[in-house]
């Protein structure tokens, strides 16, 4: 199975050169970064509502749609999965050491 | 390679029961869901504002963020990775059908 | 003049009772809560998304917006606009005495 | 009484020029236009969560935090009060006579 996000950012590329009277993807391309990010923003704010009404079907759905748009955002900022992938993946690293230290020390953080 | 959203998945699990002075996802699962979703919901604000601010790298870190914050909240209400990538993988089914009728008939919509 | 926010609440109050079918108003107290937080939070992220693009008229706009729904979010809370004002007046007591403690102190905070 | 908007843009056109170390506005101002539209985002967010809670307080508090830093937002950007009134009343003159012919003829909107 591809990963979830690499599968995403294949669709999104797949769709984005498409006829934008017959491809919503292709559509938010046209109408731009704005239009792209308050989708972002609406669906996030979405999500959050599903979280507080404990409507878990709900929190699935708005949590695709948040992802769905994320990756039209980062397609249209020239960003991939991999730089995703690699900012995580350093995180975990200096996370990693963190939490060691904390381990030792006491000291809250990771 | 594992998946992204695997990956934080488990570390997010593994995080869980750790000491909350000493783990900020342990803390973050002590304080609860509206604190999860706040942060959920802040992080997609600094996303959309790097995104308008064509802020190429400050997209990539707050979209970390935001997805690492989107795992603790699914989490918290027992969802998996594997949960979203059905209910992706059912509409790209349906998404699928919808477009080969869109190029049929010039209905717009995907 | 009326002030614009006792001027919103009474608005509001007219519009409650009205068919649902003739008014954007009363659809929405029908709707409830979540979907009046839901567009309480929609506003915001449009008002930010104008601000950002330095859309000085599209901030005006999307203001009004969300002090429209803002305001319908409080009557739907049972929240008046004279609540408002007075935890905005307590504040600005607390706030006036640690401006003048910062200033004599030089301890940053207002 | 002075109208709450109105209060509002004269504390923080006081505050604005103030000692950045000793005022949070003078501080929110040097930062800037993201940082200020960040802290409306956020405070949205914090409102969205309340009312979901059902926390009557809690909204209170959180409104009066998103209307502080709407204010701070709106003298960023060389907005005043009136602007946003007068959007508003502009808007009533159009409603109104929506409403009245959403009441003859009975099509939704107002």
């Amino acid at each position: 199975m591809t990963a979830t996000l690499d599968r995403l950012a294949a669709i999104v590329a797949s769709r984005r050169a498409a006829d934008p009277q017959a491809s919503y993807v292709a559509k938010l391309f046209v109408k731009g970064r704005a239009k792209i990010a308050q989708k972002v923003g609406e669906e996030a704010v979405e999500a959050v509502i599903a979280a507080m009404q404990d409507d878990r079907e709900g929190l699935i759905g708005e949590s695709a749609d948040l992802l769905f748009h994320l990756s039209v955002l980062w397609a249209d900022a020239g960003i991939t999965p991999d730089d995703i992938d690699a900012e995580l993946a350093r995180r975990e690293g200096v996370s990693g050491i963190a939490e060691k230290a904390a381990r030792k020390t006491a000291t809250p953080g990771d």
